[in-house]
């Protein structure tokens, strides 16, 4: 696996983790970066993480033979139509977005000659925190990334993508885009609208300053994800709001009747809500454990 | 600082710990231990944790000038019934409940002429693990105890139970019952609801297993708490169950606009509550940072 030239749309914490781990390995010749601010772009360059910088996405990604996008969902089409026309016909190009559905149409949309080069992808794998400053190679060590390739999609493209990852040290996983989106919704979309929502109940609450004052460990860990970037979990939810629907309304129902069996007092059925939960939870923590990760 | 006999009613995390820590500072000359379960007692007793061990609550107390009880909330009223005859006139009373009307009404019911002795207190740490081998001496560094004294309470109590807690490393810190109640449903009963629902949400989907294969970092952290004493917390939830409905019914509100704002596609709105969300929780997170924990 080498990549002669990377082109980086969008230096933050996925596209620059993923640019140092390259070269790291020795993977890459030549990394150039792209994105909206300046200031990070420049930050990525006195860094090391891109040698050069463009702020042109056509001019950036030419000659390029590898093309990772990595901008929130809604900038991803702009990205698209602007490199299109620039685009080599070597080109691999790969996105980062959080949700496939809307990218996969941005891509049939946009891409002409290139859809069959395109293979949309989804590192689940962050932090909080955003830009090339939080970005660490060891970012996708261990990490799942899912390709969720398109009828479309050659298989020559899909390895050479599929071999990046890898590189990077992340377990590749395939899955249709359906699936992709079902699935992260439940596991991902959701809990970011609860912990945003939890935090929001709080703040309106009586004497919400006391409240946040003696919030435990527990609570730290659990809003955690209300640090995430905003624009770009509007962008997921926004993207992917059908399957964010779907998922957001079973928990609604799950609650309702939580609040339900408390009001009446069932307490043996609210000690079955928890008991039930608890085993799932705690055979979700030993795969984990069994797989390897340490954030059982 | 110094207690001559301490009885632990309830060995688990929190009574270990506290025994732990005691013991390391060289702050109590015998403890007994006293608890259902007569395989964790002696686990506890091998461990070092207590140096004597009795099941039965009245004899357990014996000569104690210092008794803890730490046992899930609805045990409280029954431990109390048990050891009020046999406590001797200069023993101060604490336990560790995480709701602290419901204890309060119990001591009431039952403590008789040991109700001015009697202070209610909440160590507000733990994990999502049970027992006393679960436990350790630093559990309460650093960590904030809440005592909830009452009129009765005499101050000669409340500072032996505040100076035992500050012994384990804790911050001791002083509220109204009802405030404490109402405080502690919002930041940790009512996230506790929410992971074991989600929990619950995410078993009902179609294809549960490969949505809990594919949830990430994120999703760990933020059901962590599911993992947690199902006993405990629907003790926990049905004592303080007015103010966790508070709490619940706040956040059920904040839930249904926000579906109903991504079924409208109001996207803007959705961002202002996200963006609203992460500078409450950022904030909350330099706040713990700038408190010295490691947590944030």
């Amino acid at each position: 696996m080498r990549i002669r030239r990377l082109c980086v749309l969008g230096v933050g914490l996925i596209g620059g983790s993923l640019a140092r781990a390259l070269r790291e390995a020795d993977a890459v010749g030549e990394v150039v970066g792209c994105g909206r601010g300046l200031a990070n772009l420049e930050r990525a360059q006195q860094l090391g993480v891109v040698d050069r910088i463009n702020q042109d996405p056509s001019e950036a990604v030419r000659g390029a033979d590898m093309v990772l996008i990595a901008v929130p969902l809604f900038a991803i089409r702009g990205v698209m139509e602007a490199i299109a026309p620039a685009l080599s016909h070597e080109a691999v190009i790969t996105d980062a977005g959080s949700a496939k559905g809307s990218v996969v149409a941005d891509a049939r949309a946009v891409l002409g000659d290139h859809l069959s080069r395109f293979v949309p992808g989804h590192p689940v794998a962050g932090t909080e925190k955003s830009g090339v400053e939080a970005s660490f190679s060891e970012l996708f060590i261990d990490r799942k990334v899912i390709l969720t390739p398109i009828p479309e999609t050659s298989a020559e493209a899909y390895e050479r993508v599929a071999d990046m990852w890898r590189v990077a040290g992340a377990d590749v996983h395939e899955m249709p885009v359906v699936d992709h989106d079902r699935i992260l919704a439940a596991t991902s979309h959701l809990p970011h609208m609860l912990a945003y929502t939890l935090v929001n109940s709080l703040c309106r609450m009586d004497d919400s300053r006391e409240i946040f004052r003696y919030a435990a460990g527990g609570f730290a860990d659990f809003t955690r994800i209300a640090s995430s970037s905003p624009e770009m979990w509007h962008d997921i939810v926004m993207c992917n709001k059908e399957a964010v629907l779907r998922a957001l309304t079973i928990f609604q129902e799950d609650l309702n009747a939580l609040i339900e069996l408390l009001r009446q007092g069932r307490g043996d059925q609210v000690r079955e809500l928890f008991e039930r939960a608890k085993e799932a939870r705690d055979q979700y923590a030993q795969e984990l454990t069994a797989a390897g990760s340490k954030r059982a």
